[in-house]
């Protein structure tokens, strides 16, 4: 058997990635009956030594920053790889944070009694190893460390290459948390190589990894799902609508819709299309039109929205209602009504989050039962679908999928349910 | 492109099973707001023309028979494939008790306020079109159509061709029973074609069947699992230990042991390794032989094992530990104590279903920890691993999986949960 080798460091890829595989299912059997305030500390160990090494890591960083201005890297991905004081200031937050929430391993629920007299409940139990495939933001490296080992699973991390010296030293800081607090230091694991072709090893590893979950673009996310034979937790994209129905409050509606859109621009949950029923459109686009104009916002629409104002919108294509922009555009349709609004969402959206503006009830049932989207919401604006906002304390990521996690996915997603049974000597009949 | 072509009836494989995926889509979309009294009224209406339909299945059934007979199938699979009039009975209570079953679909739950004044939940939703290959058993194509429909999900049903008579009789018992109850008639299809090759189009349409349940022996789901682009919930083998740890009262221990192995010998549920503390051994050893050996059931042991009844127990190989006998055999090892009990069952075991008999809280505490498999027990026969003993009202299968479901699987396995926000016009900041 021929083993990849790493092109630029020389070391042995296929070996490697199965060292990490074995040391991570090892400290997964180890992690997942660890104590709560085990876990605990060495998140806080982690923290107090992040904060000690700030310089180091800011240093790691530069090197990174200098490379990757050196090979003209786009002026965001510049932004998403650039740590500062503020950014460590946030990580170390953030592990505070995880600390604190409850432990969503042990916890039992349904106990109940069966005529058989065995009393069965589901206990909540981590997945073992999990692996995460991201891009060049190496605040990422400790929020998924965070996550995976407050949910008692191993991890192995794989940052993008641009940011290979900064996760490096936000590494070494977590493997000397990890030892403070007495607990097996492969229970994190970050790959040390910039070797594309690790990837491509990890995502075969069934064996010793039991999920992989990427964050990023899009194309990084297809490519993994497309190549892993380990089943994969995906966020693909957000084209995220907001429904003003033909029974709207003027006010809720305009309010809703400006926040969608304009609250953020890049972040998956913004609004990428507006549909308006036809009814309410006399009353609400030009408001919409003015608000939307003021913000800078480019708008594209189908030929009935125009008729509003055919100089501030031009006409959309029909790949503009597949579109995740993630910038200030939006296109807008006038529709029929709220069938045609919800057939619109199933089949142009991406089963993100999309939401109506209604204060009639059949109207909001009926949206809510059949529009297939891991969040739906009524009279909110779509800038909530978020873990922090739905109160999961933290979020690893969106689910677009449906199996196992849909939605945002928190510490719960990170984790099973075992069935557990408690009998008195029970035999069945 | 070239397309696929059924050897035996010359149909077009590949625009066959197209169609087939895209009429489910379309049900799928429907059957997912279906009111539960159509989907109900659906389930007893198939049980009715079932009920008069039964001399035509019986003859049809008849068919599958004599081809069987002619190409020598083996016993175990002609008793599988026969169908008699109690067989229908219990087809059509079926039906009618997963009719009487609570609809999983739209129950919302943990519904929450959040700070920013948003209402917070989940609600139980469909997973879209479910593909169930199975094995020549005709009951399974009822089962399955029934637990399918009333999750609000499509399903495409294959089952194995020494069983296509059996199953095209029944099928358009199906579609009577849906006209009837006016849903959509291609909520649930059956393939109609002997052509193995189906089944390598199905798992290859990832557009149109979001999950895969094979049922049938560990070899067909392994190669339906290595094939599949589409998600698989799967249900390998089940090697189910007892521990009799050393607080194990006496009584509890043998009565749990017998019933775990001699209850049914051919059920994933059974028993096929006993392990032994070492301390309580001499107690419950020769009780434990003399039960076995009554009932017919074949010992293999370890070296310790050996020493309470060489001439009964013969020498266990290293394959007998990994083996899932599904027959009246077992085998036995004496462990050191709790920790070598819990290594045994991580390392041999199939994650099924394992059972400790002891009446140390501790020692009950650390098992149930630290055994991961989808079912663990306290003082209670591995017979119980089952969705009827568990309270599913019914089970499509047992997961052996980590990700979605895991343990056996009912109505709430073949669905997800999607976030419902309730909001006052609300905007976030």
């Amino acid at each position: 058997m021929s083993a990849a080798l790493d092109n630029e460091t020389g070391i042995d890829l296929s070996q490697y990635t199965a060292d990490l595989g074995r040391a991570a299912r090892a400290a997964a059997a180890e992690l997942a009956h660890a104590q709560p305030q085990a876990k605990n500390r060495a998140l806080l160990e982690i923290a107090a030594v992040l904060d000690q090494q700030r310089a180091t890591i800011l240093q790691e960083n530069k090197k990174d920053l200098a490379a990757a201005g050196d090979n003209e890297v786009s002026a965001a991905m510049l932004e998403r790889l650039e740590l500062n004081p503020a950014r460590i200031d946030a990580m170390i937050e953030g592990l505070q944070q995880v600390a604190g929430l409850p432990d969503p391993v042990g916890e039992i629920s349904e106990l109940r009694y069966r005529p058989s007299g065995i009393q069965v409940g589901k206990m909540r139990v981590p997945l073992g190893v999990i692996g995460i495939i991201y891009e060049s933001r190496p605040n990422v490296t400790v929020d998924a460390a965070a996550l995976c080992l407050k949910s008692g699973n191993a991890s192995i991390l794989r940052g993008g290459k641009e940011a290979l010296y900064s996760n490096q030293a936000i590494y070494l800081s977590i493997q000397q948390g990890l030892q403070q607090a007495g607990l097996n230091e492969a229970a994190v694991q970050v790959v040390n190589t910039s070797d594309r072709a690790a990837v491509g090893h990890l995502l075969r590893m069934r064996d010793c990894i039991d999920v992989i979950i990427p964050r990023g673009g899009k194309s990084l996310i297809e490519r993994i799902a497309s190549e892993s034979v380990i089943p994969v937790i995906k966020h693909l994209d957000g084209v995220c609508h907001v429904y003003i129905d033909d029974h709207a409050d003027l006010h809720k509606a305009v309010a809703i819709a400006v926040n969608a859109k304009t609250r953020r621009y890049g972040v998956c949950n913004a609004m990428e299309t507006l549909l308006v029923a036809s009814a309410i459109a006399p009353r609400v686009m030009p408001e919409i039109i003015a608000s939307m104009s003021a913000k800078g916002v480019e708008l594209r629409g189908c030929e009935r929205s125009r008729e509003f104002d055919a100089e501030r919108i031009s006409t959309a294509s029909e790949d503009d209602w597949y579109t995740e922009y993630l910038a200030p555009v939006l296109s807008i349709r006038i529709v029929d009504d709220l069938n045609q609004a919800i057939e619109h969402i199933n089949n142009y959206g991406s089963q993100h989050t999309d939401a109506i503006v209604s204060e009639n009830y059949s109207h909001t049932r009926e949206f809510l039962r059949r529009v297939d989207s891991s969040s739906v919401m009524v009279n909110a604006s779509t800038g909530f679908a978020d873990g922090f906002e739905y109160g999961l304390g933290a979020e690893i990521g969106i689910s677009t999928d449906k199996l196992h996690a849909r939605g945002p996915v928190g510490l719960e997603g990170l984790t099973s349910q075992k069935y557990v049974v408690f009998g008195e000597g029970s035999i069945r009949a």
